[in-house]
């Protein structure tokens, strides 16, 4: 009996390895498509993409691989395997919901449409996007109808990203959410302690951008040996395996600050993805939770540390240094606030800590319309611009700042959104917990030591992959559920005093 | 009846599809692993080319594919899929006959190796490296007597890569070379008339190194946006599709006329791969005949073309103006020498065009001993000093420039070598040719348009993909047989004039 669990197990992982690497190699060739791949190369490439994708797919519905999981979803099993049973479990009982056909089309048209959304975007032009994302959103109904998750089509596909969470609970999060945030964004504008915005202003070569953004990714223990960072129109980080992770930017010479927050961002994903424990790549288990314990990584790093005065305490004389002459006359004080200004602005990627929060509500509350069917894409940039106009008071003046800014849904990404503010209350909670356990933890990020933090997290959340769930983690690391008054709480601190809002 | 063959064909070319887009993956993932990888990377990689190539193996061997091929194969078809047809049934044919475990196994320690010979060529330590190469010998010699092509071991391999090509008739055409090639080469020793080699020294930048070869390669007619030019430790060219080939260089700061040949010469394979009609893309007739023709293609650009007097009449001023001031005092006709110096050299992908066959003799004949059972990876050192003697009168000093100089035995290509011989006489045979054609050709060279040339070789080669065999396609372009004479005749007078060897 102890052999053939033995040897189910053994059979359950040949076959698990098989499907990591196939999906590592999809991502290995989307990485390509955004940073490397010459323009023609796209038609092609979808074809690829479509392929291997209907190949994972037949071999993740495989009946062999069903029966292996049903045999051990009652066995007494360690934490690892007994992990890897539970998650390929449900990434199969999902995936026989799907017929190949559907996930052959999803893929080719996902990366079609991606080098369509580039252009558009580019030309300001939402018309030639919209007949393409008419068919992804066709797509992906059929896609969350198959799955059969709950009555909410919308949450079938949040599933994929945010396991386990339910629209009630983001309902009832977000509404809490979005009253305290538009508060708190009408005080900071009504304040007379605005930051010096043109102090960050300058021509700042793209080199030494990059040559400041990997001293800091340095700093924070990214593994270069085990990792890259390069351009893409759109940043993002790769994991193909915890031996190989890549990072991107992009550069604007006239914003320094912009591609910097981005490379630490990121570097916050790499760390998690570094921090896998490479022991058991291949198992479904060495994997993130979810994207929003993922975000909860980026965020921490890119907001409760990197634009803190603690971390510019260390890093702000060697940015002077780095951009010679050029910010000699600005001072540390003033740097902060400049970095950390608050305004209702028209792009997500750019926004505050503040107002990031509405962006996401306001993309949450449109596409789950949509994929429930009570928004059409022919309506969707005016409901946009009016969403803009409800949330932020401000309206865009083309589809290039406005309903075409963002690269998910040309990916088909529905449902991705929200998990973004799911990872700000998660870095703010697990934060908060860090500065208890380390009192010291100020006093090391302000000497440029991050190494207690990285190694904290990495013990605390990296290493344990998805032996344990996002709900669990949180009550593990902090002693209670996921709350929203830890992020309101550092948001009402942190800008109460840059803003003198209890002056 | 036709329908049904309609229906045959149609499956067929859904098989060939996926085949080909698991292919054009693999190279991908290669060209990564060359160019981009972090250098952990490696042993996760390995995996996914090891399980793609399984996935690979088995969809060409699948009885499936065997009886559509087999019901096809009598049936009256036009020229692709007749072409199609033939191709997948040489594949098939030899796929079935190679265990899946030992295709594995293949990819799998061949990508390990790749890093191992790294490695040991950095150190000069070949003892690092051969028992990876015994390994690989052993998988290879394996290999062989699976495909039992003919009593030679080693023609198995050989047919890899020049389909149709037998060892009896390389040892004729090597036979014949070999003493007038010495010959050749020794009476170019024995000049007086020497090329001053200092006149090409310097410090070179990098930058404008790659802005040259750019230059030269637009100029060529290689399309940037169905294109890239990376580098990597050994220069190679990576058609994914027609619309996106790679191709990658090194620079030395010393020496920019080696990364530029290297440039041209992949430029060469590069036409070759965009000139494949996209519109067959997925029939395995749309690809390469054969290595030499392709070859023949590197070589034609790199050595008849831009080696030649008219090439650099347009081209040299511009070198000058590039490297501003550095060439100034360098006349044409001493730097057109000096780039075409011959002399006996330790490194074969520096080597001149006459003392360049020598290596590749000494390679063929060294690897069909190892591949026969004739040399044991234990003595191969010692073989390869004492040939080198031979051959080339020099002996290298250590690993690095001997036995570990080139990546082919690391990657488990054994039997390409001769490809490289037989593509200087495709080449020779192809340029005598198209200068009957164009009786202008060299002063359209002369004034930089390097346009006709790139259509003919387009027309007469490249768009027809494997719908003929090289056979065939050296008869119908020069209306012969390959034949050595064209390629010696043009070095006798080639390096005749150059050195005096006449006068």
């Amino acid at each position: 009996m102890h052999s053939q669990k033995q040897s189910l197990i053994q059979s359950l992982m040949a076959q698990a390895q098989e499907l990591t690497e196939l999906r590592s190699v999809l991502e290995t060739l989307q990485w390509d498509q955004e940073t490397m791949m010459p323009a023609l190369g796209g038609p092609f490439r979808a074809r690829q993409l479509s392929a291997l994708s209907a190949l994972h797919h037949q071999k993740l519905t495989s009946p062999d691989l069903g029966e292996v999981l049903e045999r051990l979803s009652t066995a007494d099993l360690d934490l690892w395997p007994r992990a890897a049973v539970r998650e390929l479990r449900r990434q199969h009982e999902k995936a026989v919901r799907l017929p190949e056909a559907l996930v052959r089309e999803l893929a080719e048209t996902t990366s079609l449409a991606h080098a369509v959304w580039v252009t558009a975007r580019q030309k300001s032009d939402f018309a030639a996007f919209s007949p393409w994302l008419e068919k992804i959103l066709r797509l992906k109904r059929e896609e969350a109808r198959c799955l059969q998750v709950s009555d909410s089509l919308y949450e079938a596909l949040l599933d994929h990203y945010e396991p386990g969470m339910r629209v009630r609970e983001l309902d009832e999060l977000f509404a809490l959410l979005r009253p305290k945030l538009t508060s708190l964004l009408q005080r900071i504008q009504a304040s007379p302690r605005q930051p010096k915005r043109d102090i960050l202003k300058g021509e700042f070569s793209v080199a030494q951008q990059e040559s400041f953004g990997r001293s800091v990714l340095s700093a924070m223990g990214f593994q270069w040996e085990a990792g890259r960072l390069d351009r893409s129109p759109h940043p993002f980080c790769s994991g193909l395996s915890p031996l190989d992770v890549r990072l991107t930017t992009r550069y604007s010479e006239q914003d320094f600050s912009s591609s910097l927050f981005a490379i630490i961002h990121e570097g916050g994903h790499g760390l998690y993805e570094q921090g896998l424990n490479p022991e058991h790549y291949g198992s479904p288990a060495c994997d993130g939770i979810s994207l929003g314990i993922h975000e909860s990584q980026s965020r921490l790093w890119e907001n409760q540390v990197a634009r803190s005065g603690a971390f510019w305490e260390h890093w702000f004389p060697r940015l002077q240094q780095t951009f010679a002459g050029q910010l000699d006359s600005v001072s540390l004080k003033d740097f902060l606030h400049a970095i950390n200004r608050v305004e209702a602005s028209l792009i997500r990627v750019e926004a505050d800590e503040v107002s990031y929060g509405l962006h996401v509500i306001m993309r949450y509350d449109l596409e789950k319309q949509m994929v429930e069917g009570d928004l059409e894409v022919q309506d969707l940039e005016t409901a946009w611009n009016a969403s803009m106009k409800e949330y932020l008071d401000i309206v865009p003046s083309n589809s290039a700042e406005g309903v075409l800014q963002d690269t998910h849904w040309s990916q088909g990404l529905m449902g991705y959104f929200p998990t973004y503010l799911l990872g700000n209350l998660y870095a703010a909670q697990i934060f908060h917990q860090a500065k208890k356990v380390f009192p010291g933890l100020e006093e090391d990020i302000g000497g440029g030591n991050l190494t207690p933090l990285r190694e904290w997290l990495g013990e605390e959340i990296h290493r344990h992959g998805k032996t344990i769930s996002a709900q669990k983690l949180i009550e593990r690391i902090s002693g209670e559920a996921l709350q929203s008054n830890y992020f309101l709480d550092y948001l009402e601190q942190k800008f109460g005093q840059l803003y003198g809002l209890n002056d």
